[in-house]
């Protein structure tokens, strides 16, 4: 019952996990989400990737001149089991260092079997919806998985770069200067409230 | 205290099952709601059924030409008691051979008590609302009823056809068709995204 | 990274499926669950087929005599997605009619995944714990599977006779006189409890 | 499909409404329940309606002396439908004044459509389970029931007392009674415990 | 600290409580809300009461000529204990025979307080939002109060009137009246999905 | 309606409220619970109090010698709504400075509306149980009251005291020691855990 | 890894800290809140302390004259937890008497470290969130905050001034006079009601 | 007022991240919970290093001989502040490569504090208690971390290992390894069940 469609881009996960590429030209981050409709959720991703200077892969053979990449795909658990497993199960061998998958719903089961199947690869959770995060989360014993909170793709893509930057101080050091922005905004805003006072600050803002 | 438009019904509801229609001539399906409020919910159930191509009967005098079809009716099992016992009690004899039952709020016992008066014909419960899933799912040992979730009606109507489909081999390959529609959505949308890139597909979605 | 226990019984269900027995030699219904913890909540599934006359196929070699029969695994959806990958696709041509599976925790993915690659045969979820239900129960449009309430595999296997009862006449029998025998059981406590008095009905009771 | 068993209790609930017995003669009071093993919970009601001094009615044709009395049946929703259908709908024609339901699970339909059924006769619910609770208070507009906490029978009988202490200035006096002494326990042990402080009272207490 | 306005008000109830009129004179039920921010969802009290022919009190010097009456009233639990206290006990000597009191938030104790001290005047509760019906609903055992769902102004009415209407064979009338247009509506409407069938019925619906 | 013993406390807790004591005979804390049976969980105030020297006030005639005490009473919101009013609305001029209100149920009224009456005194809720929590903290804008976490009658009593310790820099310093000595012990556990390794740390403890 | 911004404002808060201000002259109240976005939520406690005729510190070399102050900062315990440190561990230094601390989300951490680090001056959690609460209210043992509501920044500046009023007389009668305030308007509204009725109050409402 | 106990602590933390000790010296995963109450839950941890072959540091100048070590520490975010944050902000220059950080209670604030003080070392939040799961996993944009479901410190060290695996290969094999085994036993004991048959299974397990 695997349609042609499906059939294509399983093929294509089992060539490319068959060829031995560098692991420097291979995404280290692979994102996978259930269905297009949880991709403004999971943009999140796609933003704190691009602000750490990672780019997007779109042809393998055709790469971005970036060190670090990702490879973005929808896969449905429910609807095209296959097509997860296939994606999930060459992961390694495609050369991805961790996958970050995003699923909503009740039965938000992606990320899980993502993480069984690509498993020892890590894969960080991201329920899609609040519903979600149970599902998510509730791994049995064994089966390792991490989750982060309903919606926070932007968080998980930032876990991922904390695990790759044990082996790239580069990446380690982008991390620090994103943080550091973030306390010279809290710093910033901080003073400004106390300063200008509750309804000062509030008429500025306002503005 | 039962007022006559109900006893109508009633009385048509017995005649019904008093009379020996051939098997095919009446509808396999019953889609019963506990108003008319719940329609927008349930509309997915006609959908679905249409999808398979199930016709809805609306005068069983002039029954649609497709081999299968379904009725539909307003039931409310707490206003109007006696006429859900009417239609459950006479559901067999009626001819259905599955019955999809939907309900809102929390106290949602139509598809309990329509599950508990129809047995042993099974019974699919669709909780309208969120709140109404505990309800409906509740039920004691010895009383069989099994749910979809909160307003999944399409696929209350997926597994009331799967039933039928193990007699009906035309109806398991409409199922399996329809399942290799939604596998090739998947895979188109999945290579969509991953060779336009995620700024790319969001701006084609978008314009 | 399949193990050798895991490929053998994968093998034999692809051998199983690859013969062509007749429908009344293979079990009509399948009952899998996620870990050997599961079955003492599972046994109610057991319980209700036995006492429907259904006899457990231990040999498909050896088969018992009964005219109904049922066969159980153990399959883990996080530990061995790749046995429950193939126990899943091959249902159908193993000749189940239907599948009762059920899962605990709150990552019950093992009913929604053997529903999803089993498709279309119809399968039935048991939430074995409280926290298993939304995840079972959750499944999104055009996934249908059905579920009973946690713990009620009971239940779970009731619907699956009425499933299958709809072309065995002798099954729907047993259905009605399985639910007079309850039937006949309240009304005689009923009876008990009004005529005895309350703390009449206690003390006997705690006799 | 209605066994014997329940056959006759329907019967007797008919004939009995078709008498025309004077109200004194009759029980003010209906308890049911859907489960003799909601009896330990629902004793409450037994204990609430004895300490004000109505007596249980085991035999019409020997009631009990005492000027009020109550009936104790067990009656389910979803084994015996037909029964709760004939317990409800003679109820008001039975002479009873007021009825207390009480059910268990997540599906506790019977005291809503007891409500439903024995209407205009004021109904008050009584969740066996706290599970229960949103099942059997959740009724729509224009389907009136009003329901205490789970597993609040005792207070469900003192609210069924408070309806008809209206007419009884009898019932009246005892429930206030009845309250003076709830009071006065309070400020024993208050007065009890102020004045032998912390220590001293639990010491005494535990003696 | 308590300001002349409440003290007027406490005064005026302390003066009617000791005024010795009429029972037929005075308001059968008294709706009390927390706050006039309720009063659009005990609204449904004042809808069902007028539909059932009660009239509102608004001067007890000048009361309406119908035979059936009810008063409206704001007190704070919160804001104005003193005023709370001296509204509920003097509910019984001001002749009120049944409280309707809705109360909105998470600490919604003006239905639990009033019926503390109105004891032994029968009070319905309405929480007023969904995160009150735990505090309405939760009584200790001898503190007897009955509710309604959240929002369920209307219910809690028609409540009242059931207990009302146990002397008044006029109110029973008016309920089974009111029940039986109910009954008539569901008819119609399931008469009319039927025989128009699903998308027929919608496009009526929508013109 | 208000019994012999009720009215004795409250004329008494009137009586002191009209004497004139000096605030440093007078408790500080005053401890109230809506029954005796919170006392267990309440006990952790009275412990932290002990801790911190606080004494017991048993008999205002015959105070303790400690300068800083306390006083304990059951007071019920439901049963004994009279009482509860006397208690909080004598609370300021009986010289208490603060309150610690215990209750259990999920109408946990005791805390709010001695809150409401002993307004301005400020009132610290304890939830008795995890369902009380949400009744004892919603209280509405303009009515002040802060809670603990359910059974944390120690840290209400704590915070009391830091209430206090404004005034009494005696008491800041027992808050300071009491928190060393907490720290003490998590440093030495913490070496502990450390040098001892978690098997030797777990062996030591079960020994 | 602490940026300039947030360095120079740990900086002043320590000088402040070393400074011997009189205590008349410094704040009496903090508040902190977690974001900037927290900002319309705690509004309230602006509103509250200036209707009790607080004023806000935004230069403490050119003080407000009015006798009672408060100071608001920014303070994110995730982003900038050296920053929080500074704040709270500075806090009794610089003078303040007791800190409202706000904070969204699931982790609402500030709260509670900041009463952990500010010890032993009281510290009002207040979750801006309903999701919130949990995180704010739930301390262990040993380590005291109060809480009040989701979003009830109103009450917990009350609070804050309830604590300061058992020195301050004049707070005192603040909170009195705006006690009264509230109890006019309710009895206000009462009377309106009462004497409209119902559908009268809402038209003068909707005009 | 940081005490002896604590002090020595947080200076030992500081001297060994002022020494520059190589990284094979130095444990890779720290483990860290808020109460020694929290060990039996955290024990799951220290089983799943010890099964891949880490050892417990306990003096580092006499470290274990094994290549994979970890290091066991308690420290309380609301009881020593200081002394979380001394562990956590150094924890990078002692080399720690992952930290598991578990905490129970509503307020678990451990794990956050630790992963916003630490940062960019990765922090895999246990939240200790079903409870803890919320307030663990909500942190907010900008400040990641990842969780585990309640109790399973057992998967946030396989998880811990999958992020160390990616530069050591042999970590990779004893993942696959641990992972083979697991498989193997659900094979066997899925064969077993299925071959014994439910009643002879259940009967050789409960020997």
């Amino acid at each position: 019952m695997t349609v042609e469609g499906v059939r294509e881009l399983i093929e294509e996960f089992e060539a490319e996990a068959a060829r031995d590429r560098d692991s420097e030209e291979t995404p280290e981050v692979g994102i996978v989400m259930g269905s297009d409709s949880d991709l403004d959720t999971m943009y999140g991703a796609y933003e704190a990737l691009s602000e750490l200077g990672f780019a997007e892969v779109t042809d393998l053979e055709d790469p971005p001149e970036a060190r670090f990449t990702f490879e973005t795909y929808v896969v449905s658990a429910h609807r095209t089991p296959k097509l997860m497993d296939a994606y999930a199960s060459t992961a390694s061998d495609r050369g991805l260092d961790v996958i970050i998958a995003g699923a909503g719903g009740k039965s938000a089961d992606l990320p899980n079997m993502t993480a069984s199947l690509a498993y020892p690869v890590p894969v960080i959770g991201v329920p899609v919806q609040e519903k979600s995060v149970s599902s998510v989360i509730g791994m049995p014993t064994g089966a390792p998985l991490t989750a982060v909170d309903a919606g926070k793709s932007f968080n998980a893509a930032l876990s991922a770069v904390q695990i790759l930057a044990r082996e790239h101080e580069e990446l380690r050091n982008r991390l620090v200067e994103y943080h550091e922005g973030l306390q010279g905004e809290v710093a910033a805003v901080s003073r400004d409230l106390h300063e200008s006072g509750t309804p000062g600050f509030r008429a500025q803002r306002d503005q």
